[in-house]
This record gives C-alpha cells, sequence and structure tokens, in this order.
C-alpha cells in the first residue's frame, strides 16, 4: 500500500466519506489564524498554489474554474436582467470575478466574515482578485447571515452563496431563518444559488437542503452537478432556487455570444447539467 | 497534516499528475497475481468492493456506473444501428452489461487479456456480469490486439476498447498500429470508442491519442468529458473516432426513449457532453 510521506503531501481525510484527497507539495506558503479559521496555503507540484481552511482543500490555481463558473453563470443566465447581486462567502473573490463579466451587472457585493481569506486571495490568487477595484463590486468583511437578514426587501436580483460545508462559520447558511431572508431580500424573479456538496456522496444533505428551500417558499429548483477535481468525488452541485415562478430556459442565446471567454460553463454544458442523471432525480423523487 | 493508517486506508498515488486518492477499507478480499498483473480486492466503508489492478484503483461498486455507462451508450446511440460490437479489454464485464441493453445489439465479443479480472468480478461484482449469459454475448480471454489485427475486414459496427492506462498489458493499444486493425475491421460508418485519460490532467496524452487516430484515417472525433470519482482528478473521457464520415447527431429519439433505466447517461448528458468545454476547446485546436 502506498505511503503518503508527510512532509510532501496534503492530505484532506473526509471522514463521513471514506476517502481522502491528496496533493503533492513543493513547500508551504502561508498560515494565519483569523478569529474564524486557520487559513493555510501550500505551492503544490501540479495544481498551483493551494488554500486549506481548517484542514479541508479549498481552491487551487489550476482547476477552481469548474467551481467559479458554475456557481456563478447558470444562475445568472438564468435570470431575465440580473442587476443586483450579493455573493455571501466567495473570499476568494472568484466567484465576484465571474459575476462582473455579465454587463447588465450594476452591483456585486461581496460579504465574506474573515478577511484573511481575502487577503491570502490577494497575494496568492491575484487573478481570482483581478475585478475586486472595478466600480460596481463592494467588498465587505461582516457575517453575511446578519447582512441578509438586514437587507432592504425586493433590493437583489442574485444572491450566491458560496460558502464553506455546513459546519463551523459555515453553518448557519443552510437553515429555514437564512433562507426565509434571502426569500425576502430577492426581487420578483429573483434567484438564490448556493453550493450543495456532492450529489454522489451528500444526497440527504441535498435533499435537506432543498426541502428547507422549498419550506421557506421559493418555487422552483435546479439542482447541477459539475466536477470539482478537488473536494470529495471529484463531482459537486450547486442548486438554484427561485422566488415566485418556475425556472424558464435560460437566455441561451446570451450564453452562446458571452462577451467574455470561459474555461467550463457553455451553453451546451449548461444544458448538460439541467439533464439530471437518474441517480439523482430517483432520490429528489423519492 | 493528516496521517493515514495503512491498515485502513487503500491510497493510490499518481506520480504524473502530484495527487493521491484514498478510500478507506474495512477489509482485504482477495489477491491473486495473474500472468499479467496483480489484482486485489477491498471492502470499503463507503464505496462497496473495489478492484485494484497493479496498485491503481480501478472500480467500485458505487460508482462504475459512470465509466460504464459513458464508454457504451454515446458510442451506440451515435451509430445508426449497430449490430456487431466488439469490446477490447472489460474483464469486469460492465461494459458489455451495458452494451447488451441495446435491442439492436446481435453480437457482443469480449476479449480480455487476463481471465483473472472476469474471475474476480463474477465473485465481487457479480451485478456488472449478470449479461455474460446472454445468448448474444461471448467472453473470451486473449491477446485484444492480436484479436483486432486478425479481425474479418468491415465485419464490427463498435469497436471499445476499455482499457487500462497506456502502461502495462494496456501499452498498445494506445497506437497507430492498433488504430489500423481497428479501422479494417469497422464497418462503413462504424464508431472506435475508447477512454481517453483525464482531460484536465493529461491533454497531451489525449491529444497524441486524437491524432493517432486521425493520422491511420478516421474521419471524425468526439471526446467527451464525465465524472469519475476514483480515477485521479475526478473527471475522466471517452473519444470516439468515426471511420469514414462525420459524425452526425446522435439517436437522439431512441436515447429519450431507452428501454432501459441508467444512472447517469441520458440524451441531456449526450448534448452536454458534445459541448466541449474551453479549456479543452482551446488546447485541441493547438
Amino acid at each position: 500500500m502506498a505511503n503518503l510521506d508527510q512532509d510532501k503531501w496534503f492530505t484532506e481525510i473526509s471522514d463521513r466519506d471514506g476517502s481522502a484527497f491528496s496533493l503533492r507539495i513543493n513547500k508551504k506558503l502561508d498560515e494565519k489564524q483569523s478569529p474564524f479559521q486557520k487559513v493555510e496555503m501550500y505551492d503544490t507540484t501540479d495544481f498551483g498554489n493551494l488554500m486549506i481552511i481548517d484542514g479541508c482543500t479549498m481552491v487551487t490555481t489550476r482547476e477552481n474554474f469548474f467551481y467559479h463558473e458554475m456557481i456563478s453563470h447558470p444562475a445568472l443566465y438564468s435570470h431575465p436582467n440580473p442587476k443586483n447581486v450579493v455573493i455571501i462567502g466567495g473570499g476568494d473573490c472568484g466567484t465576484l470575478r465571474e459575476v462582473l463579466k455579465h454587463p447588465s451587472v450594476e452591483t456585486a457585493h461581496q460579504i465574506d466574515i474573515d478577511e484573511v481569506v481575502t487577503e491570502m486571495s490577494l497575494k496568492y490568487f491575484p487573478e481570482l482578485c483581478e475585478s475586486n477595484a472595478d466600480p460596481r463590486a463592494k467588498v465587505m468583511f461582516d457575517d453575511g447571515i446578519k447582512y441578509m437578514a438586514e437587507a432592504a426587501p425586493e433590493s437583489i436580483d442574485v444572491i450566491i452563496v458560496d460558502g464553506t460545508d455546513p459546519v463551523g462559520p459555515g453553518e448557519g447558511l443552510f437553515n429555514h431563518a437564512f433562507y426565509t431572508s434571502c426569500l425576502k431580500a430577492l426581487r420578483s424573479g429573483g434567484i438564490l444559488v448556493q453550493q450543495s456538496e456532492s450529489p454522489l456522496m451528500h444526497m440527504p444533505l441535498l435533499i435537506e437542503m432543498r426541502q428547507a428551500m422549498l419550506d421557506v417558499g421559493f418555487v422552483d429548483l435546479q439542482t447541477l452537478p459539475f466536477p470539482q477535481p478537488i473536494y470529495p468525488s471529484g463531482l459537486w452541485s450547486v442548486t438554484l432556487a427561485r422566488k415566485d415562478e418556475k425556472f424558464a430556459s435560460f437566455r441561451e442565446g446570451d450564453a452562446q455570444q458571452a462577451p467574455f471567454e470561459t474555461e467550463y460553463y457553455n451553453a451546451g454544458i449548461h444544458h448538460g447539467a439541467l439533464a439530471t442523471p437518474g441517480f439523482m432525480k430517483r432520490a429528489f423523487n423519492k
């Protein structure tokens, strides 16, 4: 059985999944304990820089595009005219960058509780932060749950919940109270989108999240799977919830004529992600 | 940094990728050294049974459906009327099972060099072998390269190369001589499909494979990505090569009305897999 030299590898054990994933490292770059969590940075041999939060792999240079594109573009192209966008979490600023690629967006407010994540990202993932100075962007460090609870009613078109797993500071982002705040803050036609874990490994959690969204009054849901190489099972998902109407087709023409390049997302990928595989469909219908 | 107790985890280190993947095991079930390779079986805590060949994770109960469906159904639904199918490799018999779900198929011949793989699969993945006794099936243990070299010209509609990585016994399945044999053995309109590694991690190999297929005379190619949780990067691919004409649309109506259930594949997933992401498109066009 292979033995991983702990000086050369970073390993994340996922106890709930019975799996572990390791990346080979050249060296540790940084470490900072914030009031909320421990943030570590490594230089890996094959994945570029790697951000670890409380022992969990979060972001690498090489493959973060899957996640950042899929948490942004499907929701924004499903809204007819997204002007005001709020990102809860998202401290690495990669989601903010994708959102600001949409010409219809007039404001994009990012509220992450932990400034240290953004400090580290500015230093080690500067490409993800390249739109932080966009005049439409506002980068805040505050409690996203409180921010949403106090948001003006019907003031937001798209809310993106780009948080960690439902443990630690991310826990309050997966419950009825938070979803109720989001529903209230969305305009008619508005969309909430949240990272929703692995459809292969975490189906009970995903079903619970979907049920909570429906419970508070969201009218329609879409769960889109996509590749996520460094997270357990390599398959992740986002769940979109629409405030007061069923999802219509997304703006396919606009997606095909996107005024920006993507690494993963395109109109066909969007269609494919909406073609829920049998194993997910049957779990949702149980 | 997390430490993996070697008695409780099976770890595969992928040196070429700078990554490693581990599954937690309850116990070792079996081990057999064949003339070609070492085959091991484990009972895992969360992925069911696990087959290891020469230290590499090959198949688990929980997620093999991604691979087996994606190496079979896209190719079979891209052929107008696949009657005679040959599988090179595929000793776990999961691909054979998927192929035989297609009512048009009259013969499905599987040629794997190593009988031990099928012995192990019969014992530990009986569900994958449930169609081995189908009168249309013929399970042979022989050299697939030799088999294809000696196959009658224009006798096969779909050739599925379900082999290991291009090292060890699988090496000869990735070269001009083998592809030339396949081209000759295919009928007009015929399709060769081969597992083609990770588009995220192994693009040079994938490009080389595609070029070799074109070099020998295949007229059109399609590379379809799909999730593959236990292989490096969690994202894998199959490449389809068409003998003497461009790929037309696949038989979408038939795929929508498939007379069998699938866990992953469906017509929408097929479309999505054909919507080549930017990072792959740009690499192919270089």
